[in-house]
């Protein structure tokens, strides 16, 4: 599924709230009857995109896999898209399948006001240092404890996860973007690295700081947590 | 300025209506007390948006331009932006003082619903032939009547108007890019050509029945007028 976050309360199903598990599971009531809950790949925060969800439920239904993407596309609203749907095997679980992920997050650091991308792009207002943040991330490779990157309010039981590789570039059209590819991430994980990067991207933390940061095993050490707006779940691997 | 067209009912005061024109009318009494009229190179319809619409206005004020920027982006709404301010000389007016503007236009070829982009570009759902429709292209360029490609509700004076380049090219992120180099542009005349060239591009007309759509100077011989979505003000020269 591709979604804009800016009308959602997040992935994750709240009573009262709007929220793409919510809605996705009314359409799927509207089309086949059933009420089912669905599984997804990853619990996006509020107003965090998506280009690639990867959404599991079981069906009594019979409609092929395209009846459900055109159906569900019809019924869901327009911030909300399904790109395809399959068939799969019956132990397949969107979330537990999982072997990888990757965020993507985008930044204009211009001082201008940023009318068309308000809600697609943290505007920071000013430069920062590229080679400086790709040193800093290096530490961040590997297999770490991320209790340093996560938010307050995580609860998962481990909090050790795989960073496989991170990229730092400007794409040409005026944007920093960052690529996240990990075997999971803990809440909040990819915006307090992105928000401690920006740190080091313009001077307030020297790249090494980085590594005592993610030993010290504590939220208070790294630093802000990076607005949703900027932040995309573009793939989920199997 | 930069705006996003989707919440404002186009770029010209409408008693009632949520204009860009208002909407910056009204920042400008709050930051001088004065009330006067701005002057826009382009009048975008509603849905049109703009990456560098020019504006001009004669005021009394004494302010900086850097404190109209500021000050307006503070005044603004979230999805208009002035994106710099300068003083002009005494003659120059914003409409009348242009020698060239350069529209953009934007198509997802996808079948996919599109989410996060549904208020930036066309989805068409199908591909497009670039080869037919850059052949096409040529037999708009030079100076020509442009009759058969503006709105029924145009009343300029003359319709003849230099058209200078059309470049039509894919972006490599998924977009078909139409872009428009022209003297000036009639009412809806770039969208009449982007649903005129789109006709070619999957074969409806030949790209020479361009030419006789142009000497015919009937607008009912033209393609469909493309959505409003996908149009850009890019840039204004002088």
């Amino acid at each position: 599924m591709e979604f804009d976050g800016s009308g959602f309360s997040g992935w994750q199903a709240q009573p009262g709230l709007r929220t793409v598990q919510t809605e996705l599971e009314r359409a799927i009531k509207s089309l086949t009857g059933e009420e089912l809950r669905v599984v997804g790949a990853g619990r996006t925060d509020a107003g965090v995109h998506a280009l690639g969800q990867v959404v599991s439920f079981k069906t009594e239904s019979r409609h092929e896999p395209e009846v459900f993407r055109r159906g569900l596309n019809a019924l869901l609203g327009e911030d909300a898209a399904v790109l395809s749907a399959e068939e799969a095997p019956p132990d397949f679980d969107a979330q537990r399948s999982a072997v990888g992920k990757w965020y993507r997050y985008l930044i204009r650091e211009s001082r201008n006001k940023v009318a068309l991308e308000r809600d697609r792009v943290w505007r920071l207002g000013y430069a920062l240092e590229l080679e400086a943040m790709r040193a800093g991330a290096l530490h961040l490779i590997g297999e770490h404890d991320f209790s340093s990157f996560r938010s307050s309010t995580c609860d998962t039981k481990t909090s050790v996860r795989r960073m496989k590789r991170i990229e730092i570039f400007r794409n040409g059209q005026g944007r920093l973007v960052f690529e996240f590819w990990a075997g999971g991430f803990l809440k909040q994980m990819a915006r307090t690295m992105v928000g401690t990067l920006v740190e080091v991207g313009r001077g307030k933390l020297r790249p090494e700081e980085i590594k005592s940061i993610l030993e010290a095993r504590d939220r208070t050490r790294a630093g802000p947590t990076a607005p949703a707006q900027g932040l995309y779940l573009a793939r989920v691997d199997y």
